[in-house]
């Protein structure tokens, strides 16, 4: 039996944190074994809120691809690959485009959030408030079976199933795949200063590639219960960082509820519970941080590997768009 | 000194009529000689607001190539090429849209008028909203200086030479080439009704493909002055379809001048002047209905021609892509 299809990926902004290692990087480390993975560079979609700073959208990609390879992202089994070295996406969104109204990507709730957070009400680039339908194109170019999304990302799935299913039903033909989404894979890691959301622009974040003293720093930054002043004094678990955090990295849960335990009572300080959880953390991350060392030093090698699998993409891609201009009757080399 | 480029196409969404003729179509054949032309099949903007119809783009793809043999467009000396098959085209129209709003898109008179017509401002479709910065990339891609329009597609131009300044002020770059409008080419044909216009949704053209029967017909019913009743009745010439056309088509501007002389005068018929204008008519489309009906035998050799001509453009246009990527810093090929 053929192994389903996967697509991910991420838009090269930044460094990959602790937020991504849980929340999808680790998942994939898993899913490259059971399904066929697809991991997208979305470098295109990165630049419609980025294109007056291209370097680095670049050097983020470079940033990417060694945070891959450092989480156990295995190259060879999966298939990473470079948005803008697949032109057939960008033709696929353009046929797409016909399906769908500009009132209803208007209306769509994150692009709503998203323009207001921006402050691009006013004045929105085309580029950025269609990116929910290249979006579309992504999935659909690589006949993707599953998308590992959040909650908050299930309507992108519906808008893919529909723009499909528009195509398929308008010229009566079984061209585009409707994906599903994958959800409840992820767990979502809070912030250092207690945020839900982690983030580069919220500098709250630690990064996989954080050396040993800097996660140290962090780590004893780390939002606890700002009304505890005294170790002696019982405190709070719920929403407390070090306790989340020790609950996602502490592998020795005995040493996890003994701490809560105590922190309830009273009876151990937060110093203490930040160098457990120091140690914790740093038994996962160490080795993926001499990992990322070593990517450092193959960084050309992984990229000739994404620009490989581009084109593994960009061909399977063409197959796609052949089927659709068939379907709308302009495939001239069709026999 | 090296040939300028000049750009100009169609929207195949049917066939061609003597408004074309006079408009472009015989401009294109005299600046065949003078420039390196290009002529686009615009078949993903006609599928915009046709894409529920598409054989009806496909025929028209046909008629259109071979409206264009039959006229005396070369096309050894004119490149005619296919859009859908130069994906170059939807690449760089993503990469302009981060240089354009939805709200300067919003704002184009044309843009405002078409959807008003068509009924489609509460549901206005994205690929028909964006087709401007499409059509901007069209022209971008075959490194234009020159676009023949009329004067009210003076704004497309203008908008052109807008998003390629823009794109190379942002990246510090001399990639894009702003072209010029090249105004005052064409002749405005009216309809036979007496409309401003000639079109195939308004019912009052006159196609080349139309035989001599038709044509009689059609020259037959073209609207003169309505107040005349007998044939004994001084006329009006102004506002006189039959006239106008005898001075668009009438090389024998004496004739032209004495009808006209006698017509105000009302000493010569309505049945007369347009015997007349059906002879001058059908001397210039005569030999252009043949040559039409030779086209139609080997139009499966005009698509290859064209295909032939989309595939270097696609060139073309790759190296413009290629220096695209190089100001966005996402060339990775380069050395």
């Amino acid at each position: 039996m053929e192994k389903k299809r996967i697509l991910t990926g991420d838009r090269p902004t930044g460094k990959l944190h602790i937020g991504h290692l849980m929340g999808s990087l680790l998942n994939r480390v898993k899913l490259q074994d059971e399904y066929e993975q697809f991991v997208l560079v979305a470098n295109v979609q990165a630049l419609t809120d980025n294109f007056d700073n291209p370097g680095k959208v670049r050097e983020s990609i470079y940033e990417l691809l060694c945070d891959y390879y450092a989480v156990g992202i295995d190259f060879e089994k999966t298939t990473v690959f470079i948005q803008s070295e697949v032109k057939q996406i960008h033709e696929i969104f353009v046929y797409l485009s016909n399906f769908v109204t500009i009132q209803q990507i208007g209306h769509n709730p994150t692009i709503k959030t998203e323009l207001a957070q921006k402050g691009m009400e006013q004045s929105t680039p085309l580029g950025f408030f269609m990116y929910p339908v290249h979006q579309v194109a992504d999935i659909l170019s690589v006949n993707a079976d599953l998308v590992p999304v959040g909650k908050d990302q299930l309507p992108m799935i519906e808008s893919t199933r529909d723009l499909a299913r528009k195509f398929n039903t308008t010229y009566d033909v079984e061209v585009l795949h409707e994906p599903e989404a994958l959800v409840g894979v992820e767990k979502n890691v809070p912030g250092i200063d207690g945020n839900e959301k982690m983030g580069k622009s919220l500098n709250n974040a630690i990064y996989l590639a954080d050396d040993e003293k800097i996660l140290r720093e962090k780590v004893f930054k780390v939002y606890t219960d700002p009304n505890r002043i005294r170790a002696t004094d019982p405190g709070t678990v719920e929403g407390n960082i070090a306790f989340a955090y020790h609950d996602l990295f502490n592998s020795n849960r005995e040493e996890v509820l003994s701490l809560k335990e105590k922190y309830r009572k009273g009876t151990v300080g937060d110093v203490e519970v930040k160098e457990k959880l120091f140690i914790a953390m740093n038994s996962v991350l160490a080795p993926i941080r001499e990992k990322r060392m070593e990517a450092e030093k193959i960084k050309e090698e992984l990229m000739s590997k994404a620009l490989e699998g581009s084109k593994k993409v960009s061909n399977e891609a063409e197959k796609i768009v052949n089927k659709m201009k068939s379907a709308m009757k302009i495939n001239f080399y069709e026999k």
